[in-house]
């Protein structure tokens, strides 16, 4: 007589934690160097010396009563105001302490913002590829979740499908970029084009339409030419769910926040609900250590460039070999063609080389995989030849 | 079109809150000194020696992106299987690794327990006076929340008014022992009373009817002869919802676990469904660092013997000056009876005197008030004279 769904969510792992789990077992069996183990978004970098600084700082100096004890439900004034300031230095944002809302990570944003502004049954809109767990989040706050199919030359939105897919029930749409699992970042161009299309949405539903900005790695972009622009600019209804565990390396930490810039419609309203969907799912306030210590670095990210370098040798690798896949201009995730229609048995056939890839079936899109780059750069430089080795039994129609 | 309830919960700031608020106003105005505030829950001794230097020792010596890495969703596996030793020693309990799941601190412990076994429209039984997120939790996981009325005489449970209120769709009783706000411990004589009748009604309705024990005083208990009994042992379909708030005086950092021992009715799938509500409410994991720090302080408390002394204190203060309370064995409140019938009027005239306390009804009893003593034991010291002074006023007629 259990929750049908919650025992559902609890007994099937995801593909991704299969894969992680047989990679540890085969590491056992034949030794780590010899498993190319792509399947985890985890952080390979350290947190920066900055937050290990004021970690040490906040434990050595502060009053233990006052730093372990309980901030605002909102999070620390102080610590809101110092990521407000870096915000409108960043972006011109416009944002004090009070539009902001501290979570434990993005996942808590994500669940909060979609327990503030959905009712039961409206419709929470994303683009696939997508992070698995947006489903998850969604549905658990009541909402039907639909995904839209990307354009797959750029993966960017596909706005003739979208224009379809937005109803009278739409209250929210998800965007992350850059993005999980295709690498892709939203120009300003998809950006605008979006924005005007929900504005058009809005107007013929005479309803709100949120667009939750789900921003963890806003950070992770590698080239000077690429814009991550503040999507609140664009689109007054925008709610940022974002997560320090990407930029500082902390995901276990669980330390991010939501921004309700006062753009948004009501915007002390929908701030006001942000603050009680906390509430009622049991987030009192996020961990106040990580709050001050994240606070301490507004602006400080881990030593990106690493995954810059991973990424330029492993998209070039592929290339090279002769792999179809989509430049991806931030995050740590190649999105790549599967060599044959079926991704998930392709990756059961790349385990053969000791390739673990994630197939693209979890992510809402069928025919390609996802390969993790946040390894040690030699797994990348040692995988290549297997990378090779599985394309030449394609080419030779061995398979 | 946001949803009301949420709202609501955001606008509508707790009672507790207020009172906060007002008291850090006060002060500004009047001097802290001359504030008497016993309105909040917020533990006043330090986190223990040994937590500090665990949390300096991890930072210290462990690798950066282990430390802060994600755990498995169900909480670290060492951490785990230490805590569990702990349990068994300290109850024989019979707990491993598997049984437990750690969570970010009591409220989500219990939002993720009810979300767990929680079918649409359930009820969700638990005693007054009680804490008031209680019903946040339940409302917010789909549940229908009721209370009853405790036997005013000794704070423990009545009943006859339970055996009324248990129905066919009673799914969950959630106990609180110590209790916040009476300060009372469920004596085991109470405990298997209750046993008793959840199990005469499991089998009237054939169906399972969870008891939640929700524990952050576990360890705050002042007398030795006072006994906190492992609830599993009595009752086996009890699922432990636990803190390191008040035990380690960490209530900012949110770190707890639940426990689902085998003795659950379908265990296993119990713990699945556990995992499944933590997924759907976006708890990835608990806080690394302090689920670590936790595992290396098992079996050690913050100084709570100042608890006792300020229990002490207040408790025979205030019997002298004339006041009605039950004795609290454990926790950090008195629960006094109002010197009128209504509680808040009560509260409102005691300001006068600077005297900052919660009336009973946020906690579902009228006619009393809270006593938070987790104070310092000069402000006990300077406000039994205004508790002279209050209760002198109502002696002699004057209100």
């Amino acid at each position: 007589m259990l929750p049908e769904n919650m025992l559902k969510l609890g007994l099937n792992r995801s593909a991704i934690r299969e894969l992680f789990e047989y990679g540890k077992k085969r590491s056992e069996e034949i030794g780590k160097e010899n498993v190319f183990d792509f399947s985890i978004g985890n952080p390979s970098i350290p947190a920066p010396d900055c937050l290990t600084n004021a970690l040490k700082e906040l434990l050595e100096n502060e009053d233990p009563v006052l730093l372990h004890g309980y901030s605002s439900a909102q999070g620390d004034a102080g610590v809101r105001a110092a990521i407000a300031d870096q915000l409108n230095e960043d972006y011109g944002a416009k944002l004090t302490a009070d539009n902001l809302y501290m979570t434990c990570g993005a996942a808590a944003s994500l669940c909060i913002s979609l327990k503030a502004v959905l009712l039961p049954g409206e419709e929470v809109l994303t683009f696939a590829p997508h992070f698995p767990e947006y489903k998850v989040f969604a549905e658990g706050q009541g909402g039907v979740f639909k995904a839209i199919e990307a354009d797959r030359e750029h993966f960017q939105i596909d706005f003739e499908k979208l224009e379809k897919a937005v109803t009278e029930k739409t209250r929210a749409v998800i965007i992350n970029s850059p993005n999980n699992p295709s690498g892709v970042v939203y120009s300003r161009e998809t950006l605008e084009k979006l924005a005007a299309l929900l504005r058009h949405k809005q107007e013929e539903y005479k309803r709100e339409i949120y667009l939750i900005s789900d921003e963890p790695y806003r950070e992770l972009v590698y080239d000077k030419e690429t814009e991550v622009p503040y999507v609140p600019a664009i689109y007054a209804n925008t709610i940022v769910c974002y997560s320090y565990s990407k930029s500082l390396s902390l995901p276990g930490e669980r330390i991010g926040y939501i921004a309700v810039p006062d753009c948004v419609k009501d915007s002390r309203n929908v701030y006001a609900s942000v603050c009680g969907a906390g509430r009622a799912l049991g987030y009192v306030c996020a961990p106040t250590l990580f709050q001050k210590a994240a606070a301490m670095c507004t602006g400080k990210t881990a030593d990106i460039d690493i995954y810059r370098k991973n990424r330029d040798m492993l998209y070039g690798g592929l290339k090279n070999i002769g792999y179809e896949c989509v430049k991806p201009d931030g995050a740590f995730y190649l999105f790549v063609k599967a060599l044959e229609e079926n991704a998930e048995a392709f990756c059961e056939n790349a385990k053969k080389y000791e390739l673990l890839l994630v197939p693209g079936d979890s992510f809402g899109c069928t025919g390609y995989v996802r390969v993790s780059y946040c390894v040690a750069p030699e797994t990348i430089e040692r995988a290549l030849p297997a990378f090779g080795k599985l394309f030449e039994e394609y080419a030779a129609g061995g398979k």
